[in-house]
């Protein structure tokens, strides 16, 4: 009955919307707090820090905690994969770093407490899980680029190999130098280089940018297709909820043809009896 | 009485062909004028472009003031962005600069004037508030990008900082140098130095690039899917339009399915009383 | 009479299929030619392209003499755009040129006669045309971006001349460095020698390719929606052609409700005239 | 009889699902060699590296070998391109390489085997079918541009060759030049040098810039409203089957005016006999 009592507390405390402001209000702050990190600070300041450290750290624990608590039944907590999330950070984040080695990693991690301002803005989680989702439709297109980017990459190291080790040593070295011409950066210096010894590579570097160009566009036009079809759909579905809302309105159906016809033939059966 | 007489010759003057054709006239002198000044010019005509000048600034002043006192309400003036955008560039281009300093700000004022150019001609000013509008629409994701840049510069800030001051000094800094990363503007440059301590590093530059061209594309496809909506509704608005026009042509309405119900149900009661 | 008959004989040969692919051929061997010239020929050679340029000439002058003889009224020939546009090549590449300074020029007129490779081949003229008349509808988007690149150029010039007079010399070099940052061509180096003096020129930069790069995608997106217009509109028309064939082909018009309406107003009439 | 019931056998075998799966592990572990060999091994694993191509090559010749003779009419085996092209590829990597020089190149044939990738996966297969269709209806806009590549590289070559052989020595160098400036990649090197020679030769890298960027942009927009088109006509062929669908449930068809006026006509018909 008492733990019923303190549930019910925690849950007033997570819909108030006061807790909730506060909440986003520690989470910018620790965004700020990061980027202060990375200026020179004065003596006072830095101690100013590692209090804010150790009370953001604190805060997001409590805050949890409360979240947990008041969810009726536990299990459901952790269903939600921004529950899990949050709960990393902060976990992570206690983890204490004494070591210089450590400190550099922690002072990472809190950099991704940064990460909990997606997790709090609604429209930014959609944002992100559209995105996500709109991932894998892209597969079969990604895996092509890939098996270009892998042939490629194959025969650059193969035949350019003697001439830069530096950018065609071995497949993977290859690749980001793919990476790098399909970016356009500086790729005639790449060019030029290879040209000395294979004065046609350039067909080389020609076709590779036009595969890839294509293969890209591909990708964007399947986005993009993708993003309309989705509107249309949204557009059909408002449309027939309006269409229905009017019908409801009316309090009855819009007669059809078929009710027209019905009736003729009730009129034309009425004129034989009375013939 | 004879205020009202004075008001109405504003009204006249602002209203004539001329005096707007006029007006544009000066507005373009004073861009030409604008670029003039950055050739070394013969000693006549600087002392021309010092007349043409103060010409400007007085005929400017004069003008908006014509503009205000053919307003009928003087409050309405102020109503407007436009009024309030062209009295703010006059008013500044009037402050007397004889010191050194003062005078460079002085000329980067006079260059706002061509800002004016805008402000005259309406289709330029359509096209300004619509690009505006459509910025609130792209706010999350802005926000997002924001975040990602936020991020991938404290991390960068935090690795990087000892291997070039100048790129990662501080989180600024190295948000400007993603910048350059986003653009493409030399970036294996900054990777192959960062590589060389961090030879996983490519790892951060990828995924940067990857996210941030994921979020732009985001960005565009919003806008596109954005105007297409805005085109639909105003093709949809004009075929309404003519159906009305049509209609209205006709001097009558459509009959319904409805209406022949109606008919038919009076055939039938007639059928039945003529039974 | 005789003038007729000899008209008749040059339409017949502007019609042929054979001298249509003559025609074709040559053109392409000019193109070739004008190719060849660029790379190093043995003698032989020299007098072979020569003598080849000659015949091209003369042959260029007779099509379109015959062109122009084969034409009924004259003065229709010069309604063409591109009758005037192959004229023009033709005449100028006829000028001789002994001198070395003319030689160049003469050399770079023959260049343009591979423009004719247009102006023969109908799918290209077409694609030509469509190109230009797009321009138009792009007028106050590009009058804008004229508009944002003077006011940066003006601001450069102003406050950076000093720091290098080759980029910012005057306005005109201030643009052409300012199309060079748009494209994103190594706009960093430009900065970075900007932001020794100015540490906060950074803010300018960044700006500017924000406008521009809203400017230019607003620009796109007139063209896409353009584009899309045309086509629904095509489209549109397509399916009205398509119903009005239907129509004719059941020999009559689908009835409407409000020949329904008619008609059962005559049986109502009926109906009481029974009565 | 008896080479029927092995075509059965090897039919079967083709079909078999874990035979497929082999297929593709095969030719994954084919892939990752090609990437293996660009590092540097260990000397036992390049004696795997030597056993594991033979096992391939002989891997594949069996594959094709079994799908050959699986096949009915033999003829049939060799109309499908994808056979053409798995063949090859086998029948090339099977050519003995001991030479040095020939090492190299059967150690690139051996790259393409990764190529079987596409062929083995219909997705894949599907993609680059529809891309290779997308190519003709580009065909003039592709025309355009090489027309417009090759005008300026003769100017090009003609006027810049003294200036830089290296760059505009002849018209293949000069295009391949003119392409490095459509990809921006550092365009303003080429341009300064041209510059101190001829001051306003911006006017031939801006237009060609322009040009390029606009035909490139019609490019686009061809393949994107081609990729519209398509996707309508396949919206507007799955809602007839729809319609056709639930015509089919509904057990007849749906009254249309016309018979509601045949219906009127004949109940005219009868009053006018009743009377």
């Amino acid at each position: 009955m008492q733990a019923s009592a303190l549930q019910n507390k925690f849950e007033r405390i997570r819909a108030n919307k006061w807790f909730e402001i506060f909440v986003v209000s520690v989470i910018v702050v620790s965004a700020l707090l990061v980027g202060a990190k990375t200026y020179e600070l004065p003596n006072g300041m830095v101690s100013l820090t590692v209090f804010l450290d150790w009370f953001i750290s604190a805060f997001f624990l409590t805050e949890i905690s409360i979240r947990f608590l008041a969810e009726k039944r536990k299990l459901h907590f952790f269903k939600s994969f921004w529950n899990w999330f949050d709960t990393l950070i902060v976990v992570i984040s206690l983890i204490p770093a004494d070591d210089a080695e450590l400190a550099l990693i922690a002072r990472l991690v809190r950099v991704f407490r940064v990460l909990r301002m997606i997790s709090i803005i609604p429209e930014l989680r959609i944002l992100l899980v559209s995105l996500v989702k709109a991932l894998p439709q892209l597969g079969y297109v990604m895996l092509l680029m890939f098996i270009i980017f892998y042939i490629y990459a194959a025969v650059g190291s193969t035949l350019f190999e003697n001439i830069n080790p530096v950018l065609w040593g071995d497949i993977t070295i290859s690749m980001l130098t793919l990476f790098r011409v399909m970016t356009f950066e500086d790729w005639t210096d790449v060019m030029y280089e290879t040209q000395e010894e294979y004065p046609l590579s350039w067909i080389y570097y020609l076709t590779f940018i036009f595969f890839t160009a294509f293969a890209f566009l591909n990708m964007v036009i399947g986005i993009v297709v993708n993003v309309m079809e989705r509107e249309n759909e949204k557009a059909r579905a408002e449309k027939q909820a309006e269409l229905l809302a009017e019908l409801k309105a009316q309090g009855n159906v819009e007669p059809t043809l078929r009710d027209v016809m019905a009736e003729l033939n009730d009129i034309k059966a009425r004129l034989n009896r009375s013939e």
